[in-house]
């Protein structure tokens, strides 16, 4: 088993849908990556930050689930990340409606000693500098390191994003990023144009059409599972991002096929993700769900014509 | 082998896209369902209308693919269905410019005598009432009748249509069309809510993201293949329905495992179709080109984990 460190916020979140809204819950990419990355039990670090309002219990969800939490800076004085949005009828896009950096305004990650020679690292979604501060960190270059990214960042630091994806092995990306980030709109194209810039696989991931992994002139499509509702997008796509990197962790195989079953395992856990608000389905799940679950995946995609 | 009767426009397309633009080709869908439908040897019948001023060339081109054109009434002194149409940058969407009727408006089928006992009947897009009247031209009820439809005749002849679906074993409808038929935007429900208007099977098409296969509580899901650029969509999801009941007559299993099949098959050659212009890639498609795709498809989905 390869120890994994996970950067990434650590948040409250305030969400509304068509369902229903909440309070300020917890969430945060590196929540929702940690979270999903210890189903597989692997030796993980969480790197973050919060502030003196962040409930002891939300530490210690995350330290009973074997996630190494001396990486999270407490700033006593200072309040933790908050986000606040508002899903759309078709699930498929959100108004933010209030963003509060706080205390990651001053965000500093320290990776812990005994985990900078982890052989994973899993960038969730930050300020680029900031993710490459984590990489320099580590005692050597690491076997794997995978990146998430969104929009914002192209918008307004394209420059130390593209340094970043430079120095990364994986990145996962959703389509219209991937689109804007390379002006292609054939996400074959742009895969390819993704790996011209640093990383060896891109992952692009279509939401409820699923996701795709390019490597060379590879291509894996694993579907999204079905769903007679989505209950609140929120996470899913950091859920999908820790169920790659946990699995990648646990199997100790960074080979392309393996990373077919990754994108499985990503996709099964996010498919569980958006059934309730926030992490609370997470929080809940037992790994004979993720087994029963994926059952389904393999026969929804799995067919037997005979080819010779 | 079953018999195969198929029922559609034959046409004359004249085409926009990005790439380029033509003057009057072939096109409508009897005629991309039984180009695709004869990659499979079958015996079919195309039952279809045309005018004067259609190129007997075309006819032969189908009649040395093995499909029967008897059925294809020619009204010497009408003129064929034209349409035409630009696809928008996305490739997505497109505006109509022209659609003439001609012939098409009065368009009484006749399937050929020795077709009317046939097992698979595959109705493309056509108003209602024709395609009901095929239906009721059968000696007995067929083994598996196929509907395709648009969202055309939910807007204008919807008491038609849900007569029709009632009577079919099959439909296969667009995401969007899915949703306008039943109000829900969950495409699980509204796969739900089609079966209990008749059809057992249900087949929801997603352009670039494929194909959801729909029976009682079973889902299976075919990807499209990802492409480098889609020069011309029109006729792809015909393309897809000819491959689907092509396959399903050669192999004569219309088990649910088998269907899966037949949606793969569907999928490769409706990828084979968007390669160029109108009808153009499908008249020079080749079987070992059609092998080779499948495979293609067979590693972009198909995955390893050991699940006990």
């Amino acid at each position: 088993m390869s120890k994994l460190v996970i950067v990434g916020t650590v948040a409250f979140d305030a969400i509304e849908t068509p369902f229903g809204k909440t309070d300020k819950i917890l969430g945060g990419a590196a929540t929702y990556i940690s979270l999903a990355a210890s189903q597989f039990n692997v030796d993980s670090a969480a790197v973050s930050i919060v502030g003196g309002d962040f409930p002891q219990e939300y530490l210690i969800l995350l330290s009973d689930r074997g996630v190494d939490i001396s990486g999270i800076e407490i700033v006593k004085e200072g309040k933790t990340f908050f986000w606040s949005g508002k899903y759309h009828n078709d699930m498929n896009t959100r108004d933010t409606l209030a963003t509060e950096l706080n205390v990651l305004a001053d965000f500093h990650p320290v990776v812990p000693t005994e985990y900078r020679d982890a052989k994973i690292v899993m960038l969730g979604n930050l300020h680029p500098l900031v993710q490459l501060s984590v990489l320099e960190q580590m005692d050597h270059k690491p076997e794997l390191v995978i990146l998430d990214t969104m929009n914002f960042w192209m918008d307004c630091a394209l420059d130390d994003l593209l340094n970043v994806i430079k120095k990364v092995d994986v990145i996962t990306i959703n389509d219209e990023e991937a689109r804007q980030l390379t002006g292609e709109y054939s996400l074959v194209v742009a895969a390819s144009k993704i790996q011209e810039m640093g990383p060896k696989y891109v992952v692009i991931k279509k939401g409820e059409h699923g996701a795709l992994l390019f490597h060379k002139d590879k291509v894996f499509y694993a579907p999204a599972l079905p769903l007679k509702e989505v209950f609140d997008p929120t996470g899913a796509g950091d859920t999908f991002a820790g169920g790659f990197a946990g699995y990648l962790a646990k199997s100790e195989d960074i080979s392309f096929e393996n990373m077919k079953n990754a994108v499985i395992y990503g996709s099964t856990l996010a498919s569980f993700c958006v059934e309730k608000f926030g992490t609370e389905r997470m929080v809940t799940l037992k790994s004979n769900e993720v087994h029963q679950r994926l059952q389904q995946f393999k026969s929804l995609t799995q067919f037997d014509i005979e080819l010779t």
